[in-house]
């Protein structure tokens, strides 16, 4: 199958199990759990026109078109070496027509792609602070988990320009940086309105969370019940079941 | 037996089964599992000198004296009846040394207490705006529920002025505050430092928090486990049986 040039030495082609597939590196980063609930979390019409920041291999972008199918997606990544591979697999996918990638900095995002003209923003961003220890991974990796290219304020300030009024930031992210999120998030008037807290069992703390914050929402904030990744016995409880669906 | 004269008609005398006694009205605001938790998750040293804010009942201070015997408490309230009542509280327990009361507005505490003073301040301050819904309770209890005599930015900026630098506060707030309260606190420079989310059961949304800001501390937030208190079968969980000890 001439399909099969699209992947390079290095990388794998994996199955999402929704009639989708998706190129990653072997050694770089790959999507986690942290992509399947984000996409899962966001509330997306059929209508809405959806921005990604910082979309690496594309997978959430993907999974948000499986799952959502809005008007039009767009993605963006600072590395060039994240797009060419994102390209192929969006066209492995044959979904060229339906998510459009560009090799952007999100700090000028808006000025290229204008201001107000998102109903979504979408983001996993990077979740460690660039002076938190020593950085020792190749580019892919270090940009997606480091804020090298981007701190949250950046993320925060670049959505708020690139949403319509009403507009919503979906966001996964650790929860030691909470204050930092609801503190920014307020700040610039993108009010947070829904959150979703993920414990990786019901004894443990909560380690990642999901946010929604809407540009120029009222002060109401929601909590939905948590989420479990595995029960007490080790087992992935039925919500992971339900919300990966068919996709493993 | 003499101290029985302490307590008035309408009120009941509570045993809090760790060797002392409150008086609370019969169909007023009784104390609830907050202050518990609350007593429990601050810590406090046998050097501190702890400020309880708008203290009610007294029940709290009655609660942190059994628990941490900390140097000295002073506790506050703005309603001269509370006021009166816990006093009766404290004399009944022979605390008169132990704990000071004053009928003092928390605006102006630290004027008439002095700025720096306080290593720890504990409040259980009032959860609801005072615009949401109608009021129709009595004084002690709208005082108690509603934002009436003190908002939440209020009860951050008295702490703030009558802690020490490094001083803690600690409160238990609703989690539907939780931007308002982490916003704030950091605004005013009572870092957040340590939350922990009560859940009624493992299933459901946390609808409590605990939460210590330290004056002047570096952004470090700490996620305490979750509390659940009832487990799947409604019964009472053995972190909950951990923390009452032998008060029900």
């Amino acid at each position: 199958m001439y399909m099969d040039n699209l992947i390079k030495s290095g990388e794998t082609l994996d199955d999402l199990q929704n009639g989708y597939y998706i190129i990653q590196k072997k050694k770089a980063f790959r999507f986690g759990v942290d992509a399947v609930l984000l996409s899962d979390f966001a509330k997306i019409k059929k209508t809405d026109s959806v921005l990604e920041l910082g979309t690496g291999t594309g997978v959430i972008s993907i999974l948000l078109y499986a799952k959502k199918k809005p008007k039009s997606i767009t993605a963006i990544d600072i590395s060039e070496e994240m797009i060419e591979m994102a390209r192929r697999s969006i066209k492995y996918n044959n979904l060229t027509d339906s998510i459009k990638l560009f090799n952007m900095d999100l700090r000028e995002a808006s000025d290229l792609l204008g201001r107000g003209k998102y109903n979504s923003v979408v983001i996993n961003p990077p979740y460690i602070k660039a002076d938190s220890g020593i950085i020792s991974l190749d580019e892919g990796q270090a940009f997606a988990r480091f804020e090298i290219n981007c701190t949250l304020n950046d993320v925060i300030n670049a959505s708020f320009e690139l949403l319509i009024p009403g507009g919503k930031l979906n966001m996964v992210h650790r929860t030691d940086r909470l204050v930092d999120i609801l503190f920014l998030m307020r700040n610039k008037g993108l009010e947070p309105k829904r959150i979703k807290f993920i414990h990786s069992s019901p004894s443990k703390r909560p380690h990642l969370l999901l946010i929604e914050g809407v540009k120029g929402g009222k002060p109401d904030l929601k909590f939905l019940d948590p989420l479990y990744i595995y029960d007490k016995d080790g087992n992935y409880t039925e919500e992971i079941f339900n919300i990966y669906g068919r996709i493993k």
